[in-house]
């Protein structure tokens, strides 16, 4: 059997097919030089999440985001299978770097079934981080781009996301805004 | 069959057992009348969201926080069955009324499988209310209390929500702070 066209050999954490039929057109204007998600730049590929990531330093990548600690194969694999058996919840999205077969980029859309809105579907995106090595490649917002296209695509009402300060005028710019009066609040149980 | 115990005649969303093995012994005390998980108040029981709650009221109940829209029965039982079909994620919990076979209360628990912080699981605390005419019995806090304890217990690393200003000296009496700097953005595509 050939491998698929984008590279992943092995499983996907969802259908790719869902990425490709993302309308990026209004976008594409944006990009200086311009990029797509057929076409992110040179040897780049975006993909869904792949069992095989594990040895595509997908963790190492997102390390340089936060704490991830020891993850073993098994437990990668465990996790990666679980996300999977909840249908129509995790999209895991991934950019690799097909010269090296390293995993560069990442951004997660995780959908949240609920009863209001009519049944509707809230999105969150989590867990967004480029490798240092590819800042200033538009890569940042080629993800936020994506997901936020699929949460609309996938039906969500809204779609929301955390972050500091500091990183707001980034996400303004993507038509993310901070509803004046509405918080974000939390208690850790760990690190 | 003898029916459940709790009232529920029909089918659960998660296992009712979850919530008879929260340990409550410390939060006892900061309840004045005394109530509990096991004892929530008279004539009321804590369980469970069940797939015959859409003729006890739990639309019309959720219709009190925001708006619920035109949920068929069909379309209420083909939510339910998506929610359960995605294991260990969503815990819609209500107090019932057993007098009046209402429910009168809830809260949803909702977990995210997380690969950082060594594949953890973030839990967020969603759609909670209380029925007007069940307001000062201390049933908010008791929800919050439960769900945050079932947050731990199923092992989160951190339970978040998001809330308006005027509620935020509510959610500090549970642990819960603002942190500096962190912020949450959204952007809607419906009502």
């Amino acid at each position: 059997m050939e491998p698929p066209e984008n590279g992943c050999a092995d499983e996907y954490l969802f259908d790719p097919v869902i990425l490709k039929q993302i309308d990026f057109s209004k976008h594409k204007a944006t990009y200086k030089p311009m990029i797509s998600p057929a076409n992110p730049g040179e040897s780049l590929l975006l993909r869904p999440l792949c069992l095989g990531d594990f040895d595509r330093g997908f963790l190492q990548l997102l390390s340089q985001l936060t704490k991830v600690g020891d993850i073993s194969r098994e437990l990668f694999k465990e996790r990666f299978t679980s996300m999977k058996s909840c249908p129509h919840t995790y999209y895991v999205t991934v950019l690799e770097d097909t010269r090296i077969n390293q995993v560069i980029g990442t951004a997660t859309l995780f959908l949240e079934q609920k009863f209001i809105h009519t049944a509707a579907t809230r999105a969150r995106i989590e867990d967004v981080v480029v490798s240092d090595d590819y800042r200033g490649k538009q890569l940042g917002k080629l993800l936020l781009d994506v997901l936020t296209l699929l949460s609309k695509k996938l039906g969500s009402y809204k779609v929301t996301l955390d972050c500091k300060d500091k990183m707001i005028p980034f996400y303004n710019t993507f038509g993310f805004t901070k509803e004046e009066g509405n918080n974000f609040l939390q208690q850790r149980f760990k690190d």
